[in-house]
């Protein structure tokens, strides 16, 4: 079958509109643009089937063609796993019209949803139901569930409830070729066998096409307290940070790092906003703590904060009065991240080092990066209580193109070989995509490498799905 | 190299004693028998590495002579899947003489232990640096964190803290052939590639030799509260569970249900123990909840009990005023596995529904116990908060063992067609091993049987890394 015979089935097999031709560049380009703007595809089509059925059917003919198909969510990812090569020959399968909430079950805290449900209409769905989903993500408004389980999205709440991998109790996955495995249960505990869950949850669809997800809910937050502090070092966070997680019982929900470099980003664009201390601080800490039912959170959070200022740790610090004043706080948090998008292409990275280790590490990247001529601009802020920071870097403004990528490219080789040094991670959830391939499999051990390949060879044996992307 | 060549080449590979050979019946003897003492095997050898090389080299030499290997930790499952089989041909490589923490960080609120550590050793050093390891169970006092890893092992606290496979953070693992894999990270997040920890986790040894695990730690807590309570049914229970979990914010760290049957079998041993209430109840649950640092949940677990009570729905309740009292509490708890442990052969299980569905699986189950001539007794408690509860089954007393044996796997089969009834699973903790072998392949689909071929195939191709557990 050659690929006009295969868009033809696809057509006559799924519902109107259901395949988009690569000739056709407006409807396509949202499905091969990512979010960052910095990497743009070119696939033979996009097909948008809308039952497992139709995904398996379309993974089964594409397979029978020899043409590589890409699973795609909500297009929030940073490391180009879901969008299509440049060379034309992928077909992307987007999973947007699976977007069902399958059953939603308070008593047993569970939700099974279909891969293409938006993240915040699942927050919404169990809010209805008096429970949570704690996964929570700066791109929740347009990424899908699918997306965030086949690449175990992180977020803030994660020193509380874990990465999205913990969430999960079961999947549907339709498997290269296209079987379909039905292994959405709803099992708290289930001890049969080797947990094949594990095998898709973070495989970056390379494994299978997640269709549907089941995963735990938890008792929705009945109070939910917001601080900012402001201490005069990343290690008296880490300090605060395990002092917090003990004083407060495991109630943290977030710890999120924001240095006195960040507030400059933001200040440089936003010139009237009000800075939340009067005299700033070089480190500040945006804290959240949430409880349900009888239990009180917020007494013991205002009493940490004001033993904390009393030893002078916390330099000053305000616990919100409402929620617009906790949301004003996070707004700080989400302009680093636009600020930073409005300067145009820069160096993103998502590492992790040993928790204990984060302030070494970010003192010698401040000094590998102020070694480098012409100065860059490094932006490190994240998630603490996970070890994990986004250490950015911002090239000198108006460096033309080609030299900016090959500068930042340059900072992250630099930056990677500290997290090597520092025993971290050179992606602690963003993943690896297209993107980190090569940086990943330079680091792969040879016993790591074979069993991966194990694995993708032994599930994948033709090398169709979603190809290219983690290994090569 | 023949079985008699490759024990020497063993022994002179490993310390002095490193070698028990299989014709030493008395040295043996507790390594070729289960806790049960239902089963008991015969090995070519013992043998006992003392670090991961020699784990290693051992495991090199076995596959090179074709010799089955069988890891075995404290010998506390109960699928047997670390003892060996009767035919004298599988080398058991007990983990016991690698036992070190290696390394114990309360900054990053991690610990990392070699396999043959004893679980309770590594309670006391996690509460040495004012932390704990939240993995509780019966067998504590002797199971090997290995083999809690091995087999994902569950336990009273997993409604808080979540299975073994949450708590791990990386592995050290001899592979089939005698490869290390040297994945020890202690990351919070790490997001490169296939999640190769989840491969070992939970595969009862049957992919490598888990020879040392990084797990996470938690804040200690600081105040424990312990309370029983009675009420009228098993429903009333699961209703009064999802009450505790909102009204206690999460903080609850155990929810177990004990039936009136199981203070019947108690007593009929222990007539001079005191029951918890004057009137007897139904159903008696046993609450823990804890906490840490500045947050109270002693005065909302007492308020969230005074509310029920005046609800009708808890008939009787007591928090135990001091450690004694809650251990007193947790005696009738342990007393229900010794009560059934004296009576010499009965069916174990280990089943699990999705929460809601408890209370009509237990109702159907016993309907169906009730039926069998000659009468069985049913003793069924567990862990509400994950829907899994052991319902085992006692035969009449004096059936001699061959009919016992036959009655109790009719029991056995009559049990898991009503879990699947319920999409239920037939081990939500113990694993599948040797012993449930058949029902477990039984109820796998194609699909997954090739799934999890592929990966023992892909990862142990000679088939001698613990063969015949959990797959043929």
């Amino acid at each position: 079958m050659d690929a006009a015979a295969l868009l033809d089935r696809l057509a006559s097999l799924l519902d109107p509109g259901g395949v988009l031709r690569g000739d056709d560049e407006a409807a396509l380009v949202r499905y091969c643009r990512d979010w960052s703007g910095d990497h743009v595809g070119r696939p033979l089509a996009v097909i948008r089937p809308g039952s497992t059925e139709q995904v398996a059917e379309s993974v089964r003919l594409c397979f029978e063609s020899g043409v590589p198909v890409v699973p795609q969510g909500g297009n929030t990812g940073l490391v180009a796993g879901g969008i299509p090569t440049e060379d034309g020959r992928e077909v992307v399968l987007s999973l947007e019209r699976m977007n069902r909430i399958r059953t939603i079950d308070a008593a047993s805290f569970s939700i099974v949803a279909e891969a293409g449900c938006i993240l915040a209409d699942l927050h919404q769905a169990a809010e209805a139901v008096d429970c949570a989903l704690p996964l929570s993500l700066g791109a929740q408004g347009s990424c899908q569930i699918g997306g965030n389980v086949s690449t175990n999205a992180g977020g803030v709440n994660v020193l509380r409830y874990g990465m999205t991998r913990d969430l999960v109790l079961g999947l549907e996955v339709v498997l290269p070729g296209g079987r379909i495995w039905h292994g959405l249960r709803r099992l708290r505990k289930d001890n049969t066998g080797y947990d094949l869950r594990q095998l898709f949850i973070g495989a970056e669809g390379t494994l299978g096409v997640i269709t549907a997800v089941a995963l735990k809910l938890f008792p929705r937050p009945t109070e939910l307290h917001t601080a900012i502090v402001g201490v005069d070092s990343v290690a008296a966070a880490l300090d605060l940070y395990a002092r917090a997680r003990t004083g407060l019982s495991d109630l943290l929900s977030a710890f999120e790092l924001i240095p006195r470099a960040c507030f400059d980003l933001v200040l440089a664009d936003r010139p009237d906003w009000q800075e939340p201390f009067a005299r700033p601080t070089p480190v500040t800490v945006l804290m959240e703590a949430s409880a349900s039912g009888l239990v009180d959170v917020g007494g013991p959070f205002a009493r940490f904060l004001e033993d904390r200022i009393e030893a002078g740790q916390v330099l000053d610090g305000t616990l919100a009065q409402s929620r617009a004043q906790a949301a004003a706080f996070w707004r700080w948090r989400e302009e680093v991240v636009e600020a930073q998008h409005r300067r145009g292409r820069h160096l993103r990275t998502d590492i992790s080092v040993p928790i204990a280790a984060l302030a070494d590490f970010i003192a010698a990247a401040d000094g590998a990066m102020a070694a480098i001529v012409p100065s860059v601009r490094a932006i490190a802020y994240g998630h603490v209580g996970d070890g994990n920071i986004h250490y950015n870097v911002l090239p000198p403004a108006g460096l033309p193109l080609p030299e900016a990528v090959a500068l930042l490219a340059h900072c992250e080789e630099l930056l990677f070989t500290l997290v090597d040094r520092f025993d971290g991670s050179i992606s602690a959830e963003h993943g690896i995509g297209r993107l980190k391939r090569s940086h990943f499999l330079q680091r792969l051990t040879p016993v790591e490498a074979s069993l991966m390949r194990t694995i993708k060879s032994g599930i994948d044996p033709a090398g169709l799905m979603n190809p290219g992307r983690i290994l090569s």
